[in-house]
Formats: C-alpha cells, structure tokens, sequence
C-alpha cells in the first residue's frame, strides 16, 4: 500500500458514450460497469465486502442442509453488538417504546424518568409526534442535551448547541464532512490524512468523493500509537501531490484498539495548527476503554486546556454515535458531530447541506438524547440502569483480555492490547506458499486466510487488506463482541484452524 | 429559467489554493466558503431555505413577546402531516412500540395482530433486536413483504425481493440512483431530465453531483400535465450540451399535484425506450389521489402491461416512502426503491455502494413493513385501521378542493385541481413594482410575495420560483395538510393578503 491514493477517474468520457451509443455492452442498457460513475465503482469497503457475501451464502446454504464442518456462521467481521446477543439497555427502549406509541404515558408498568424523558422529547418534536421532521440539524432540545453532556465529559468546557449536528449515525457526518472538504483539480485537488489501518468508511468516502487519500502509519510496535514524525514524514510528500486540508482521527481506535494519551493528542492539535489542517476526531467508542493506565481524552477538552492559542483557531469537527458504548444501538442510526471554530459560512453552508435530506430519523434522535441524559442518582431507573451498563463494559474489557491472551498463545500471531473500542487486529503468519497462491488467483493473502477459515470454521472476518497495513505484514480484524463462551470457541477454532493453515502450507 | 442547468464548477483551483495559502481570507481558516467544495455551496433547496430561517427566526421573536399581527407561524411550506396535527395510525406505533421493546409482546393491552407482525419484524433482525444493523439492501423479510405489497398493488406482476432496497427516506435513494448515474465531463456529462416545476431535492442532488440539469416543462394550462412533445423538444436541445441518461418523473406530482393518465405513462415509457434513458419514478404519494375520475398507476405495471418488448427492456426505478400518503411518519425515514432490468453488475455495485453506509435506519424498515402489510379483514386491528386511515385520506381529499375553490376566487389567482400528492401550486399575479422592488434588493418576486406574506400574516410557503417555473411566471407552493378549521384561516388570509398586496404594488 503506497502512501498517496490518488483515486481513478475511471476510462475517457469519449469510449464511454461510444460504447453507449453503440448499445454492444450488457444488451443495451444504459447503466453499465462502464458507464457508471467510476469513482462509485472503485470504491471497497471490506467490512461488507466478499467475506460477508461469502459468510450470507454459507448461510443459505446450511439452511438447505448441505453438510459443513460447522453449524452455524459467526459473524464476528462487524461490531454489531446486539447481533451477537448483547441486550438492549432496558432505559433506552422503555423511552424509546414512549415516545413511539405515548397511550403508554399512562401505563403504570412504565418508570417515571422514563416517562419524563419521554414527554421532554416528544415537546421538542413538531405535533409531539417523533414521526415529524424535524429541524434540519436535530431536534433542539436534543442539541441542548448534547451540549450539556460534552460541557459535563470535557470538565466545563463551554459546548454550544448551535454548534451540534444530528445525523444519521457518525458514518453520515463523517461523510458530510469530507463533501464540504473536498475541491480542486490535479496537484490543488484535497488530500485528506488517514491512519493506516483505517475504518473504512474513509477510504471509501473519498474514493466517492474522487478526493486524494493521505495514509499516515499507526506504529504497531508501540500498541498502534500515532507519531507526529510519521505524520510529517506522510504530510510532506503528500504536498507534492495534492493540498492537505484535514487530518483524521479514530480514537479510541479502529479496527486498532489502542487509546490515544493526552500528550499524543497535544501533539498532534499542535501539528494541526502548524500545518494548517483541520481535525476530524472520530470519537465513537470514547465510553469503550479498558486497559489499566488509559483514559478517554476528547479532542475538545484537550483544545481547549492548551489555551486561546490553541482552542480560538484549530478547527476541529468531533464525532459521536449510539451504535457502540455500551450501548450498542446500531440499528437506529443515531450519531452527532460537534463543530468548533469552523467559519460561521461554512456552518450555514452545512445546515443548507443537511437540510437537502431533510432531517436525521427521530427515533435515533431520541436515542441519543437518552443516550446523553441517562438516569441520574435518585431516579427509579438509575440502579438498573447503572448495573446493565456497567455488566457490558465489565464484559467486554475481560474479553479484550481474554482475546489478546489467546492470541498472543497462537504461533505465528501478534496481538497487541485491545485498550479500547470493540476490535482486535492481530499480525498473522502467511506461509510463501499461500502468498503465492494467493496471488495467483488474484486475492490478497490475508483475503485467503479469512476465505479459508471461513469455509473451515464458519468464523467471518475482515482481511487486513482491507483496512490498509505496511506492505508485506497481514491482519485480520475480529470483533470481541461474542458473548464469552462463543469467544473462547471461536478463539480456540482460530488456533485450530492457524495451525492446519501453516501446515497446508508450509 | 433556461432549459439547461450547466452546474458551475466553482472559482479555479489556483485562486483557491492561492488563498487559502496567504491565510487572508476569513481570519486563516482551513475550510471558507471560497475553499470548500463550490458544487455543495450552488445547492439550493427552497423547501428549507431563507423562508424557513425566517419563520424560525419569527417563532422565537414571538416566544420573546415581541408583538406581531398574528400569534403563530403556520409552517404550510413542508408536507409534514403529525407537525400539522395529523394523529399517527395506532397500529403503525402499536408495532414499532413491541419492536422497541419486546417485553410489551406479554402485555394484554395489545392486539395479538400488532404483537404478530412485532414478532415477524423482530425475527429478521439480528439477535431478535431492532437495534442490531440490517444487511445494507435492507431485512430479506421486509423486502419480500414489499414485493409481496408490489405485486398485490400491480395486478400480480411478478416482483423480486432482490430488487428492492430499504432506504432511509425515499430522498436517500433517489440521491443514490442520481449518484451512480452521473460521470463523463463536459459534452459527455451525465443528462438527467426533471420535470419543472420539480421537487429540490432533485436539482440540489444534481448540483452537488456536478451534473446537467435538463429541464422539461410541465403544461399548467393542461393541469399539469406531461407532454411527450415537450420532452422531447427538451432532450433535443440538451444533446448538444450533454448526454442525457435518466427521466424523472413524479406522479403524484410535486409541487404541482397532478395525477398522471394511464395513457400518458405509457408515451412516457415509448419515450424513455426510443431514446435510451433509464426512469425514475418517484411515487411516494401513490395513496394521496383525490380527484374524481384519477387513478395512480404504476409505472411498474404499466411497463409489464406494454408487453415483454418494453417490460424486459426499459430500466426502471421507482421510489416510495413512509412519510406521505396516509401515514405521514416522516420522522422515521422509512423508504424503499424498486429497480427493474437494471445490469445485475450494477446491482451488485449499488449494494456495495449502500454498505458503506452500513444500513437505512431498522425502525424506518419496520414502519415500511407495516405499510405493506397492513391488518387484513379479520384480525382485530382492521376496523381501527381502515376508518383511522379512510379518516385521513376524505379529509385530506377534502382538503385538496376546498383549497382548490378558494384560491380560484382569489383576483390574479389561477389554481389547477389538486388531483393528488399534498400541495397546492397556483399561479399569481405580481404586479411590476412589486418585481422591480424584488430585483432591486436582489430576490425572485415571488420570494418578495411569501417573505411579505410571512411577516404580515406568520403563514410561510415556499416561492415557485425554488420549484422552477416558466419565465415570467409566479407561484407558490403550500401544503394542504393543516387541520380544516387551520386551512380555512389559511386560504382567507392568504385572499386578505393578496389584494392588501396587490392595492400596495399597484
């Protein structure tokens, strides 16, 4: 993997519309792979990719009987906590049950915080209906929420409502972002820095958006940390390319795991001031740390303690979802971004931009509004509340643990820890012999290792491939969201199935 | 309004990057409204534009107790029924209320037809939970209940639920069609032809994406019909600027509220056959037709009744929502779009690109199943929901003529039947002093007519002139939606309003 991505633009416009007036492709019609929007063709996104085709055809396929090594798919390839049997968090469907059929207001079964904070987001929706548009950039009390439990996460730190976005989970912010960026032709044409390994979502946003992907290198030898060198060293050749407008951020990390210091962070808002770029800080598992000695630090909160200096000019966009913590509410959609020192013309910019969809679904609204208000000291919720929330996080740090042992004990893997997020993302062996293999039927070699253990296990994952990693190393990412006991036999099935790989091939 | 909308590109790049490397303009920051990306800032969308900021400002003013002539804004510029007091259907929330919280399946106060399709919906989630993310195309079982809703609607014209994607608002789909469709530059840019007037959403997509906008014009003096003559007058003239690859159609129509005849669909679909174009058919208001003697038909079964020489041949896609007809529930963004003949490679390319976005909201998916499957003769829920739903449509039918009668006894209006969909188009009359005082201060007329409209009466509608409209022409488009007793203050207001505006200006 290079370091700059300039993305295809796809053949010449003039073969294309030949092509299509002589009707000779696919029958005639006139949507083809070649007449296509080619930036939409080249994009990938492995966490949807051929593994899961592959894993929903397995499915098929033991529904029908036909005879496997294995009774049932684990897919372990996205962070997809109620999938893997995660509960819902009882608060935040009991509000979300209120605010969707309210005759339920009066029912006694239901908690009063519940009911109250129900009523308080039905007020805030047009006719009290969460089945009304609502504003373009979220309901208002809602923002209001939002902004007072940044205030409360980053220790008083002033947060303003206007400066709050709902969207349609992060992904939908994320990408909105980058169309604001994104301008320009040939050597002026926006680049925007990513980690390498990434989520995704990124590369393949800025495939879409014909933008030049910057990779910057996450140390795996220092538990994935980020270097400001190695920024500079990225950014630096980037300029001969392209122009650097902004610079990404996944902390807590993924599919890495690891959680960024303070003193990392600083480092790397000064460097964002100095070059002029602004800061992008995808925050989604900010409540998913489990490692001794590391602590969740906001971008926000860290801009501001460096001072005016600092927190008047850097312009940084934050982002927040109700898809993992500890809630895992994936399904609804449900995300925010927080929008700081950016041009107030720009802002309105956004707000025209978001508006064209007109709003972001009102029950992930909602969600995020419990999300951000839970039951407090006092409240009939609160116990209950607290021990359910508490249950998940306690049980995912002992399976990070759990998964970083384990594979620490598979010969040929290095695992570095899971500190936080949801996703571990060993270093695997891949023998010559299977490299060369691989190659000659056209697929990456860690595509074939997860093909092969899929079809031997049943176990879906995600090839390292296709989050990016330095040339010549291989990876999978792997979800720690399986309830314990399937962990362990999926862990123990990986041993078992990396032993008879390095075998077969050595 | 030319019949050619060539998007512009923006300042050139070097300006950009030279500006942006001085730091002169807006203070040093990274992203101005001269550095982002100029095809997001030519976007407009009229529905949620400077009208929209203006009642919003007017509502807070009042909030504040500054004195106006009238105590409340009526917000008639957006189709949004619960806002305008329109009561969701009991059992759509009776559902999703089991869906969010499943512990209701053992409460007695539900009917056992509510708690059937709750189960249904929450066995084609992962682990049984709404929460969970849904394959990107959307829950295998929704999309066969929509096929199954296709094929009842359509006479049983065969549908597969591999054709269909769940979609978050009938908007997101549309932009995603939009999206796949436009490449090539300059002469060989993508063409997509729109109906003028149209709904925003379509030209502010086709800005954003860089395309050509070709404009093909609605009869007003025809009620707003479509004339296969004039689309081709219009494809004529735009093949010498570009390559026109899709037709869009929306029947019901909006702004304009036309119904179209089984007849002229089929000239339609000649049309798009002879000339190469892939349709799309927006007809999210399929439920709303009022007037006597119209009836929707669907492109889809009109395609198929043309015989295997058209139905195996045109592309088609068509779109429906959650958020019209008789259920009104915008807020969950519920939609889903058919795709007929379209290259299985494209499909393939279309579901990757809807990965990205990992699913459409599962609430959203929910709510479109009880759309399709609604209670049948027998089970408890029937009665309730045939009269709820037979409720809504006579009054909204009613609606539709009393808006009509009343603004065609308003001196310099003329307002075609409103046949279908929720909004009124008439055409006014503004008088030369009134359009030189708007060009004076730089707005369309029209704006000038509304925004004067707004502050003396708190009524906001939208200017005709984000919609399109012949040069020269004047309208507005206001939703019919308000409660009867509301519509009635409306419509006579608006007349007061009118001749207070004409004697002003004469």
């Amino acid at each position: 993997m290079s370091d700059i991505t300039l993305q295809r633009r796809g053949p010449s416009a003039e073969n294309m519309s030949q092509k299509a007036v002589n009707g000779t492709s696919h029958g005639g019609k006139v949507l083809t792979l070649d007449s296509m929007n080619q930036n939409v063709r080249q994009v990938e996104y492995a966490v949807r990719g051929p593994m899961v085709m592959r894993a929903v055809q397995i499915e098929e396929e033991l529904k029908k009987g036909v005879k496997k090594p294995f009774t049932e798919v684990i897919k372990a390839n996205v962070g997809d906590a109620h999938a893997m049997g995660q509960k819902p968090i009882t608060f935040i469907r009991q509000v979300l049950a209120l605010c969707a059929y309210p005759a339920l207001l009066e029912d006694d079964k239901f908690p009063e915080d519940a009911k109250k904070r129900a009523r308080h987001i039905l007020a805030g929706c047009g006719g009290q209906s969460i089945g009304a548009y609502s504003a373009s950039q979220g309901i208002e009390c809602i923002r209001k929420d939002v902004a007072s439990f940044i205030e409360k996460r980053d220790g008083g730190i002033p947060c303003n409502h206007d400066n709050i976005y709902l969207s349609t989970g992060a992904s939908d912010a994320i990408v909105t972002m980058l169309k604001l960026l994104v301008c320009g032709e040939g050597r002026t044409r926006t680049g925007i820095m990513i980690s390498i390994p990434q989520y995704p979502l990124y590369s393949a946003a800025l495939t879409e958006l014909g933008s030049v992907q910057i990779n910057y290198y996450l140390d795996e030898d220092k538990c994935w940390s980020l270097d400001v060198g190695e920024l500079r060293r990225s950014l630096t050749a980037a300029r001969e390319h392209c122009k650097p407008r902004a610079l990404c951020i996944i902390n807590p990390g993924n599919p890495t795991g690891q959680v960024q210091s303070r003193q990392c962070i600083e480092e790397v808002i000064r460097f964002a001031k100095e070059e002029r770029l602004l800061l992008m800080a995808d925050e989604v598992y900010q409540d998913n740390v489990y490692a001794d000695g590391c602590a969740f630090h906001s971008f926000k909160k860290v801009l501001f303690e460096m001072g005016p200096e600092y927190s008047s000019v850097v312009e940084l966009v934050s982002f927040h979802s109700t898809s993992k913590c500890y809630m895992g509410e994936c399904g609804f959609r449900g995300g925010y971004m927080e929008v700081v020192n950016v041009d107030p013309e720009v802002k309105a910019q956004l707000t025209k931009l978001v508006s064209v969809r007109l709003c972001a679904p009102v029950s992930g609204q909602a969600l995020m509004d419990v999300v951000v208000n839970p039951p407090q000291p006092g409240e009939p919720s609160y116990a209950t509340f607290t021990k359910e929330r508490a249950a998940v996080l306690t049980d995912l740090a002992e399976k990070a643990k759990l998964t970083e042992d384990s594979f620490n004990n598979v010969p040929g893997f290095h695992c570095n820890p899971v500190q936080g997020a949801m996703y571990t993302f060993p270093r695997i062996t891949i023998p010559q012999k299977a490299i060369d293999q691989a190659k000659a039927t056209g697929q990456p070699p860690d595509q074939l290792y997860c093909m092969k253990l899929l079809e031997t296990t049943g176990i879906c994952l995600v090839p390292g491939s296709g989050f990016g990693q330095r040339e010549g190393t291989f990876h999978f990412r792997m979800t720690i969201l399986p309830p314990k006991e399937k962990l362990k036999y999926v862990l123990e099935k990986i041993k078992e199935f990396n032993a008879q790989f390095l075998q077969e091939y050595s």
